[in-house]
């Protein structure tokens, strides 16, 4: 496999687009000076997305902001399409339905120009549907607002552009720690990552940093001592005991190799996260 | 301090009425064919309460139910709203305000009534606001659906029925697993309960057993290494590493004391809940 040297952002939904625009001003920083491409694949209704976008986007620096709509898998091989990521330093996937995403990019030479970009250390965001389809597993459908239920959950292969975690957004907005739970109950190697509405996780290599207005949460249910996932019947609730969550909040990070949350004063000993990200 | 002999049955709210009613089954299981009070006092209109539970519990066995309602504190004191604890040996609380609870009896005779109802080996029962007035310390108002803010979250001293627990109610479906994060991490020695609505714990002693049909979320923040609630400026999001979380479900046990869930096995090697109550 290709080393990874890009940036991931990853965002909860809703990010703020008229106020301080912190997670947008931080996309428009990575992207540095290149173009950006606006990617609304998962909406099914993508008119006033690029517009809403270009307003945001406008006084932040990035001055080559170009649309990518695939509405059919077929389309991606067009050489219309592909020349949108000419001079690309960076995609942003918007919001809608994931699995449109995974189900129209995957394994296509639009997905191949997403994850060059990637590696050649350029910054691949997304928000809601975007965030959710940057994991290897994604979750595409479970209960908001209630206890998780056993078969309640549908979840399918995504990009993969981050390993062994669950991406959910949305979160506390949606009260989603119920099927978060769930998904990571079904296979703890998993840590399931949780993100709030104008929210992100600035990813680089395998650590990150939380951005924006709300929280971050981290479920590792690699010390589970029991849970029922795999012997109830579906309608049953879940029993899943000792869960480790860390809440982290603006400026908290996180090391996803070692699964803990990074000290404030141990990052200032280390080396900061890009020359960090530069070097591997 | 008086060894608490009785049982207490906390609600997360919406308990069922007209179906299988596995909630207040268990309640008038427990009344035993005594008198049980329905004390209507945390609603500002308790209108049409009383008639509800008289249909819920119709044919459940409970055959003297009557209503307490308080409007003012000075009332407490009037022979007629002490009589209805003649031969009561079960009490239950209905949903409205926490703090009509807590204001309009605390240190009244009423309360010793309810206590001593408890004492003598009977059932406190509590739905919503009923169910939040039952620790030390509740939960009076914070917001529902986002991530904990410092200094977004209300308490107040409750009837102190259960020690070193703060209770939440409407748990999952109003998204409320941050705001008991962020009681918790004000003092870890409390032992946050999150439950569902149409879901109970029934607690004998130091431990207690979940009934009905959602979950329950017991918050421990004992393990917690880092956390900024007393540090940070109140719009701040909270921060707080290392909570451990229990999702438990119908036939679960907790052991309040050793903060542990209850393995089944265990739980059918030992003398049953019931005869381990009897016994203290």
């Amino acid at each position: 496999m290709t080393r990874k040297q890009g940036t991931l952002v990853i965002i909860g939904g809703h990010e703020d687009r008229d106020g301080d625009r912190v997670i947008l001003k931080e996309v428009a920083r990575l992207v540095r000076g290149g173009r950006l491409v606006l990617a609304t694949v998962a909406s099914h209704e993508p008119e006033g997305y690029f517009e809403a976008y270009q307003r945001a986007f406008a006084d932040l620096g990035v001055t080559d902001l170009v649309e990518l709509y695939v509405k059919e898998r077929s389309e991606t091989t067009s050489e219309e399409k592909l020349k949108v990521f000419e001079g690309a330093t960076g995609v942003f996937f918007s919001g809608g339905d994931q699995l449109r995403i995974s189900s129209t990019l995957g394994d296509t030479l639009v997905e191949q120009r997403v994850r060059e970009i990637f590696q050649r250390g350029g910054v691949v965001a997304g928000t809601s549907a975007g965030a959710a389809a940057m994991s290897d597993t994604m979750l595409v459908k479970g209960s908001s607002g209630e206890s998780y239920r056993i078969g309640d959950l549908h979840m399918a292969p995504g990009l993969g552009l981050i390993r062994d975690v669950i991406i959910d957004q949305h979160f506390a907005e949606r009260g989603r720690i119920g099927r978060l739970l769930g998904a990571v109950a079904q296979n703890p190697r998993e840590l399931g990552v949780g993100i709030d509405e104008d929210t992100a996780i600035v990813v680089r290599g395998r650590r990150f940093e939380v951005i924006g207005d709300g929280g971050v949460y981290v479920v590792d249910g690699a010390g589970v001592t029991h849970s029922n996932v795999a012997e109830a019947e579906p309608q049953r609730a879940l029993s899943m005991y000792d869960v480790r969550i860390h809440v982290l909040s603006a400026g908290d990070s996180f090391d996803l190799g070692r699964r803990r949350p990074v000290e404030a004063s141990a990052l200032r000993e280390s080396e900061t996260l890009e020359e960090q990200a530069a070097g591997e």
